[in-house]
């Protein structure tokens, strides 16, 4: 159970989902946030940004984020489930285009400090094709995930069940971060 | 100078002010997302808000943030720059409420880890009075300075002037997190 009384059904509303419909104020601007990095337009597809999130949510070894980001990664890539695997297991060796395994060592180093990521990272994404535009979201992204990892853990809710990720994939892939379901009242 | 090209004079706009000004569709969401955790109304007053953000930006090292939320605690805190040094000098001896003490030490657990957030921590602070809402936006603020540090030191961008400090000071304090400048076309 989270640490604070969150006035619903945690098992309906597991992880992220709890505290959002808790403090819709601060749950909107978050929403729109994560809309327009992960599903908005971009010259990085969905699937590619999904990975991102996955991979930094699983270096924070937040498992609910993680599980879900990878869902969401698998249901968005041509190569499914089995790339997202690869890349959380082995970044050097998964088969990726090296621009986005320079992107993703990026993220990797904010997830450990900003202070981590060198001129030399940027650099080198730049030379594999990475635009301005890609590398700054990619840091964003990245830091997104360092707030959302913190956030689901450092409250202490519950993992969802294998219902939950599957509906959330089908919602997330479809719309977005900005549609919401509102818990029954109690 | 800052890792991508912010496309401004980043002397004029150092720190995140330039990276905000290079996406502002990511900015909107994200200033709102401060604006409602550090100058909303709320039972924590701005100047406790913006402790608990100084406090964070120390931790993770980021010296933008952490001049810049310093000032903005200090201009709202009655007892000034000396108790936000203080606090960030040893956080045990500094003269505050045992209830803020308590959440910033919720704070630094989730500047480590969400992992690091344990029962104990929030039992000790509900102990001293803290409410669920109170302990769910430390939380927030604590994992969205997570955010903003990275992004901030991520993209590898400059530190303002005393100039800088001492304008946005006084535009937050007055107006909150929402206004915005804009660049003048190069």
């Amino acid at each position: 159970m989270a640490y604070i009384d969150l006035g619903l059904d945690e098992h309906e509303f597991p992880g992220i989902t709890g505290l959002l419909a808790f403090r819709p104020e601060t749950a909107k601007p978050f929403r729109d946030l994560l809309n327009i990095l992960l599903h908005g337009p971009h010259s990085l597809s969905a699937g590619e940004r999904e990975l991102i999130a996955a991979y930094v949510s699983g270096l924070n070894e937040c498992v609910f984020c993680c599980t879900s980001h990878s869902a969401f990664a698998a249901a968005q890539l041509d190569e499914g489930r089995p790339l997202v695997e690869q890349v959380l297991a082995n970044l050097d060796s998964a088969p990726i285009s090296s621009k986005l395994r320079a992107l993703l060592r990026i993220a990797g180093a904010v997830q450990q400090s900003g202070r981590n990521v060198t001129e030399r990272l940027v650099e080198d994404a730049r030379a594999e094709g990475a635009t301005d535009l890609e590398i700054h979201d990619t840091v964003l992204i990245a830091a997104a995930f360092c707030l959302a990892n913190r956030y689901v853990d450092g409250l202490g809710t519950i993992l969802g069940d294998d219902a939950h990720y599957t509906e959330t994939t089908k919602r997330i892939v479809e719309s977005g971060y900005t549609g919401r379901r509102v818990p029954s009242s109690r």
